[in-house]
């Protein structure tokens, strides 16, 4: 249920200041489960949900193996996402009488697993509108591809030609070096990920039919090629970024991947939830 | 691409105080459009997208009929969001020597087409953690039964009956008086949407096999059995509820729906976004 309230909060004034900092926090959350099923945060896996015990169930894996997610959770750890302020906070309250908990969400619309649109770095189709509600959700839905890339460079042409992607494949779910370093698990934003270079990024939309791009950090493109990868990528407004996958434990193969960003006028990204169906 | 900043806004101090007001905006969005497609907002479903002209494209079906868009876009006007301010605020902006934009978004997680966890009405579930994280992707995912239901009353037992939903369908959409009525279009909150009564509740989870219930306004529940039949639904933790889909234009009929919340720790519900596959 959902309803108008009028919140009597000092609304943030003025124009937001921000600096890129890259913190360098405590590794809070790079922990491993040894269950059969992919990677959880580490002590909050509880097998619950049966009994007296009231324990919820936090699965990675639904519907006995035919559904995936591949979406990391948004904690209170989440890299980026506390620098707003706290991210889920509870503005009405059954402990303060009201007859439902009632929450407000506040997030960095790039943190997290997430969807870039071409408005995030071409002024000129952010000014044209060019934002979350116009990716198309027949490149977000669909057969798709999980490879795993060499671990020891970053996706370069050469490594793109290597990959030997046939003609014909739409959406490619790209795992790398980040995923065995568990980068998305850390709290901290580490810029020594891997990702696509320049050149990766042309060949990719010179020579393939690759509309959907996913990747297993929070940026598709290396930090050496920060910008001018994501240049190439957006500025035919054609292909679709989605980063920060959580790819632990799944086979490479082929998929059903649906990624449903919110429908979120003028925003240049997406908080995403991605999943894969077998 | 995501990065960790440092925003040096004044945070939202203490805690907020909120109250339930019922505010009587003007209606500003209900314009319906001509297209043989889905209904849009009126009159920013430009026809664009090729030439020289910039202008997005805004669909509400993609790929040749295969895919459509159940969700209302969130946008200023959307009912209950701007109580919290600006929803999507640019932090960092290519305007102001940025390399990219860099939005930050701020939402009532029960605004828009959004689900309810059982933490949102039972104060046991929310504090022993069944939040939308919680939420069975099994059940959001599937095939699913979009029905019309009588025009003249609220969901009532009666009503159930009366719909014969055999056994076996685990996923209903009910499209109501209300998507006739375009009320999520509308930027107020309209306390005459119809919705189902605790004993239309009582009889679906007593009487049938379906586990995710969709309605077309932002409470399943009619206003004079708010709680009740949340209660009802909600107790079991089996039911997942989503609320305020678009269902204008589309055929009663059997589709594949994928419902995709957030990832939220802690909240009590999420936006989702959700779409029909036939």
């Amino acid at each position: 249920m959902s309803f108008i309230f009028h919140s009597k909060v000092n609304m943030l004034g003025g124009k937001m200041r921000a600096l890129l900092v890259l913190l360098v926090c405590s590794k809070v959350l790079a922990i491993a489960t040894n269950d059969a099923y992919p990677s959880g945060y580490g002590d909050d896996r509880a097998c619950g949900g049966t009994g007296d015990k009231l324990v919820p169930l936090r699965m990675e894996v639904y519907g006995n193996g035919r559904i995936f997610d591949i979406t990391h959770r948004i904690t209170p750890e989440t890299c980026g996402g506390s620098e707003v302020g706290q991210i889920i906070s509870l503005s009405l309250s059954m402990k303060n009488g009201s007859d439902y908990n009632f929450s407000i969400m506040k997030l960095p619309v790039h943190a997290g697993t997430h969807v870039d649109a071409p408005g995030h770095v071409f002024e000129r189709y952010f000014d044209a509108g060019f934002d979350v509600d116009t990716l198309d959700l027949d490149v977000l839905n669909g057969p798709a591809l999980l490879v795993d890339v060499p671990r020891d460079k970053n996706i370069t042409a050469e490594v793109m030609k290597s990959l030997n992607i046939p003609r014909g494949v739409r959406r490619v779910l790209f795992r790398t070096l980040n995923t065995d370093r568990q980068l998305m698990w850390k709290k901290e934003f580490d810029t020594s990920y891997v990702g696509f270079m320049k050149d990766g990024a042309q060949w990719l939309v010179e020579n393939t039919d690759i509309k959907l791009v996913g990747i297993d950090y929070l940026s598709v493109a290396a930090y050496a090629d920060l910008i001018p990868a994501h240049l190439v990528f957006l500025e035919g407004r054609e292909v679709i970024l989605v980063e920060g996958l959580k790819l632990d434990d799944i086979q490479p193969g082929i998929y059903t991947v649906h990624c449903l960003p919110l429908r979120l006028l003028g925003a240049e990204g997406s908080p995403i939830r991605c999943i894969l169906i077998k």
